[in-house]
């Protein structure tokens, strides 16, 4: 046996297939040609586009782009009662003297979009708060006025705040609008603004299953039914300057109706109020740590929504079609990591690849018989312009995703617009081709089998667990916020290490760690779902990961990890991690200056850490502590040992090729497999190594868009590759 | 009437007085020239210094140290019962398993300072608690090890913390033990480690008394006694390596003892324990919002103290001397803001200056005939070796200084050490009688009184209020924090503004604020008694400031003004500031990005805010909100107006000339007075006008060290006036 000592040679791309394209109308050689030279298996529409008379004949499946909720208006219009509605909050205002008070509704809402619901039992729907005390007041107190959006709260008090939490009805849906705003459809007299309405009304249920049922029987050449969602679209919301002012892609706002929290009622035994959604004007973010009520709506509306998919699902199938679920815009109901996602019968699901985290959130989806990534750029105007540059974020989004993609293989890649504007761009084209070349080699040369791992699992903790796997700190789908890159970079890294990961929830650490779990990771800002907040006030949670780091087991904190100022410490996990937050209450205590040792964790780190926006304040607690990195006289990185465990705290990781290894590294001190990592990782923290089951294929990928030479561990021994930028290679261990 | 054009010349030196010099032994000559030549009319001896012979015939006042809890070893050796007690917490121990836990109770603590007192009833005043629990645990399920210092937890839960809370005797008064171990007087036989005793215990208050009574008859040539200080020490105690381990110079850990604890109960009816002082570690750090127990206790001790105090000044009168207190050391008690100092019968306080707000804090106590400020640097050798620069220090230290008696003249400077070595660099004797007559100047040509102030207060709004005036964010004294710089430099700036400032509690503004308050003042971290912490739950306080404001009232807020997250805000005064701290429960709701615009309250900023560590994720929350300084997309400084009232709210306010001038703009315009600011200011920052109410003086200080040039108002008009490095202009209106 001897090792090559060339990469292999890529596999010929006619083998083709896993690839979606957008295509459409007016160019179908063009069409024909890029499918047989891309090796595309699939095409699809867009949003703006429409599958060519020529689909049935190429021999590819067709997937249709189908919207379940809206679109009809002809159907919104004769039923407006079954539009779907949301839960809103007034602005806060302030009374500056003892006195009525007039609230306007809509004073920083899109009137176009929204649309207070005056017909509902306002009693009952509607809230008026006096944000001061935090009471509400007694709907005696308030009244609305004859313009439906103004309303008047009758005795306001000097120096308070009020709100009004109101049920609005949904008059535009917020996909289509964002669509045609964004691309000036006002121009367009074919464009209309689509009224979402509401499945929970049987009227319109039987109206959408109808439509679905005609609509399959009319397109025979249509395989693969794409759902541009289902019933009710995250929470996103306009401004009264027609620009967003509130988007939660978790949102559960909008999800509501009368008949729906009526139901809910009867079955849960208590009613929810609008506030239970308005949160005070948090409308239950992802960030807050979750209410029993919130949680219980969300399992809720899961079932119903699931339950309903189903029915549609199973239409599909009746016609020998394929049902596929876009992971985005009206995904409400249909979280894939949730209970009930195994129920709707889906086939596949299909989302957008914005990093490595939200490819594993799409790759690592069960239930479901295949998965797509939407990959980047989108063929749209903002990017495939004349000078613009396609490639260059190709490249990008491309080497964010494929560490994911190693670890856990997509099964499809595809793209979505306008074609038309992509083949302006040969270079482009050129570069999607090898692309998918390398992707599709990761499927044939690992033999559908995914490379090694440790025998032991990470675990993520947080308030969500499961059902936010790979999901966490987002506000809206892979957007970028000042406040979460620091914490964000821990799930980046995770999603290419090699290393198995699963997603927590504190109650499931109440419940017990199974034995595999080796080291837990909570990260997160103070006060998050994410660092947990006042999930910490439990001290039996608290004793359970000491006892279990105690035990042996490892712990990595980043950020504000368990922060819940109480009993002397800010973080409650204060006494495993050998650091703690000084919020200024023991400045009286002298702390002993860090000074930072070498270590294990830090060998491959040079410059200091990159910790992002960072945790201001960390200080030594425990004599034991070992400060790792320092900064103007804070800690940065420490590590502490308790009983037979291991604790590791860094005060921020933002995505990067170092910090990416030294949490590698971190995990592997913290369950005590140090001696084990050489095995695990190139000399080069920009370059990875994939080992597969067989025992003589390596995959070797750079990470970066430097060329790269390093050493490589292989089955057979070290290896020294040398790799172009963002370059790869297979290595095996040829027969004798 | 006209100008002069040339600043009046300084008055001979001769006038004399109003100065202290430290004196010793062997260099008589030396003592009488510097006397004459800086007309001191006053000499000290200083720790670790005699007075001489010659003191008698010096025509100055003597002061002699006088210390009356220490400097007694036989007493303290006959009656070790009467020696000073402390509640002092274990180190937090967890237990990594169930089972017995060993806690030795001095691991952190030295053990040549404090020993536990076993010998008290151990299940009434130590306490053990589970601090993952935050419970007691009961006496049972604990006991004291034969060696004194180690408890047993008999029956720890694996991941539960525990410490224990016990009360301790002290066995060395530690500003005795700082110089002892500072100036290695292990080498000096002659050096006793002094112990310190109770006065509550009847025997030392007997003896106490005799021993002033019989000192004072022993020393006819002393003028005023300077006690330092009285009987209970600020908390301050020395880890098991001998270093600093926990300073408060607030802290009333160790005016403890049985006696006094049990008479608090019978007159409070309730029962303190060692919790209410250990306070889970951090000891009731004025940082801390204070406990209804704790400030009962201060109370307590306050009556108590200061009415044994009256007692000694009583005797000290009788024998026709003067009563003077150092403020520091074992000033517990004493507090000369609180309600009792008062009924103390001193004379004077001396306090050393660190800036300008220490030398307020001298300068306004009331209730006493005269105050001394004991300048910068101490003639010590870690100043005054060769080589070394003396006069830099005194020049930074007289500027910082002198803003502040400006506004508020001390009556009095000092000096203090071993002269011996001041006299070693003739540069600075020169530059201390500069000070010296500059000093003299500012008393003789103000005729004793004021600058004048506008006709309005601005009230600095804290947990604590008028007790900790000119106190606030101060860890130990003067001592710089890199969590309070950014607080503290608004406290720096008003000590010499020309305001009238007062220190008001959260409970004085909620009995209702004077009409003379135009501006309230909120400065500090979040959490802390500074800022209000959990204060701002009080529904009440919001409104009332609130209202305040909407009425015409001006608000400014530093850092994190009432902060307490509730009913959808960080800020409970969020709605009157117009902006909030976004903590990530909000990040879905899109604010609009920070643009700065000019305003009155900026115009002499250059180069943006220096907002020292700042406060991050400040946004706006009103379309009301002005946004004056932003970086990196964060609001830094910001105005918002409610009802006809104005608040103005920046992210820091270290202290600096730009600093001071924005802070003085930012009142005028909070009150509403902008139009009069130009009558009060000089053009350039660093130069401050001090207008006297003879209505034809003006002082005129230049605070930096380069000479400026600048226009100044004057009761005739404006004038232009070149000073030298912080030099200094009298300006009058001579008669025609």
């Amino acid at each position: 046996m001897s090792l090559q000592t060339q990469p292999a040679a890529p596999l010929p791309s006619q083998a083709g297939g896993r690839l979606t394209l957008p295509i459409q109308t007016g160019m179908d050689e063009e069409v024909r040609r890029l499918i047989a030279r891309l090796g595309a298996d699939a095409v699809r529409n867009s949003d703006g586009t429409e599958l060519p008379s020529i689909v049935s004949e190429l021999a590819t499946k067709v997937y249709s782009t189908y919207f379940v909720g809206r679109g009809d208006n002809v159907w919104a219009d004769a039923h407006p009662q079954e539009a779907t509605r949301i839960f809103l909050m007034s602005d806060r205002v302030a009374a500056t003297a003892d006195g009525p008070v007039s609230i306007d509704l809509l004073a920083s809402w899109f009137a176009d979009q929204v649309r207070p619901d005056t017909g509902c039992d306002v009693t009952r729907w509607w809230q008026a708060h006096d944000r001061t005390t935090g009471q509400e007041l007694p709907a005696t107190a308030w009244s609305i006025e004859a313009d439906g959006r103004t309303v008047t709260v009758h005795e306001a008090l000097a120096g308070h705040v009020y709100t009004v939490s109101f049920l609005a009805i949904q008059t535009w849906d917020p996909t289509q609008m964002y669509n045609y705003l964004t691309n000036g459809w006002d121009e367009d007299p074919t464009r209309v603004k689509e009224k979402p309405f509401d499945v929970r009304h049987e009227a319109t249920w039987s109206h959408v299953r109808a439509h679905l049922s005609a609509w399959l029987t009319e397109h025979p050449e249509v395989d693969v039914v794409r759902f541009t969602t289902f019933f009710y679209h995250f929470t996103l919301v306009y401004g009264a300057d027609a620009t967003e002012r509130f988007v939660d892609w978790f949102g559960y706002s909008a999800s509501v109706s009368v008949p729906a929290l009526e139901a809910f009622e009867e079955e849960y035994g208590y009613r929810l109020t609008a506030e239970d959604f308005v949160d005070a004007g948090y409308y239950n973010s992802p960030f807050r740590v979750p209410t029993r009520a919130f949680r219980d709506w969300i399992n809720f509306q899961q079932r119903f929504v699931c339950s309903r998919v189903r029915e549609l699902t199973d239409a599909v199938h009746a016609q020998g079609k394929e049902a596929m679920m876009f992971l985005g815009d009206n995904w409400i109901g249909t979280e894939p990591y949730g209970e009930h996602f195994a129920t709707t019968g889906l086939d596949a699901v299909v989302g957008s690849v914005g990093s490595g985290a939200t490819c594993r959130m799409i790759a690592d989806i069960p239930h479901v018989r295949y998965t797509e990534g939407r990959f980047l750029p989108y063929f749209f105007p903002d990017v495939f312009h004349p000078g613009g540059d396609p490639v260059t974020e190709a490249n990008r989004s491309w080497l964010e995703a494929r560490r994911a993609i190693v670890r856990s293989p997509l099964d499809r890649i595809g793209y979505g617009g306008y074609l038309s504007l992509a083949v302006e761009h040969p270079d482009f084209i050129d570069r999607v081709e090898q692309i998918v070349a390398e992707f599709r080699a990761i499927h044939e040369r690992s033999a559908g089998l995914r490379p090694l791992t440790p025998g032991f699992k990470v675990a993520v903790v947080n308030s969500w667990g499961r059902l936010r796997s790979w999901m966490t700190h987002m506000v809206a789908h892979a957007l970028w916020y000042r406040q979460t890159y620091t914490y964000l970079g821990v799930l980046e890294a995770l999603s290419g290490l090699p290393v198995d990961v699963e997603f927590l929830s504190f109650d499931d650490v109440r419940a017990g760690l199974a034995p595999e779990v080796k080291v837990l990771i909570c990260a997160g800002a103070e006060g998050t779902a994410f660092s947990g907040g006042e999930q910490w006030a439990d001290s039996e949670l608290v004793a359970q990961v000491s006892s279990f780091v105690a035990a042996g087991g490892g712990l990595i904190g980043v950020g504000a990890p368990s922060a819940h100022p109480a009993h002397g410490v800010t973080f409650q996990l204060a006494d495993v991690l050998g650091v703690d937050r000084e919020i200024g209450w023991g400045l009286s205590t002298r702390r002993r200056p860090p000074e930072a040792e070498a270590h294990f964790i830090t060998r491959d780190l040079t410059g200091g850490l990159d910790d992002g926006e960072g945790t201001p304040d960390i200080v030594v607690t425990s004599p034991a502590t070992r400060v790792l990195d320092a900064a103007h006289g804070q800690v940065r990185l420490a590590v502490h040992e308790l009983g037979r465990g291991r604790a590791v705290y860094a005060t921020g990781l933002p995505y990067s090729a170092q910090n990416s290894r030294l949490l590698h590294r971190a995990i592997f001190w913290a369950a005590g497999c140090q001696e084990e990592f050489s095995a695990w990782a190139a000399l080069d923290p920009r370059v990875e190594v994939a080992a597969y089951p067989d025992g003589h294929t390596t995959l070797v990928i750079n990470n970066s868009l430097d060329p790269v030479t390093t050493t490589v561990p292989t089955p057979q021994g070290p290896r020294t590759v040398r790799l172009e930028e963002g370059g790869h290679q297979w290595l095996t261990a040829a027969s004798q």
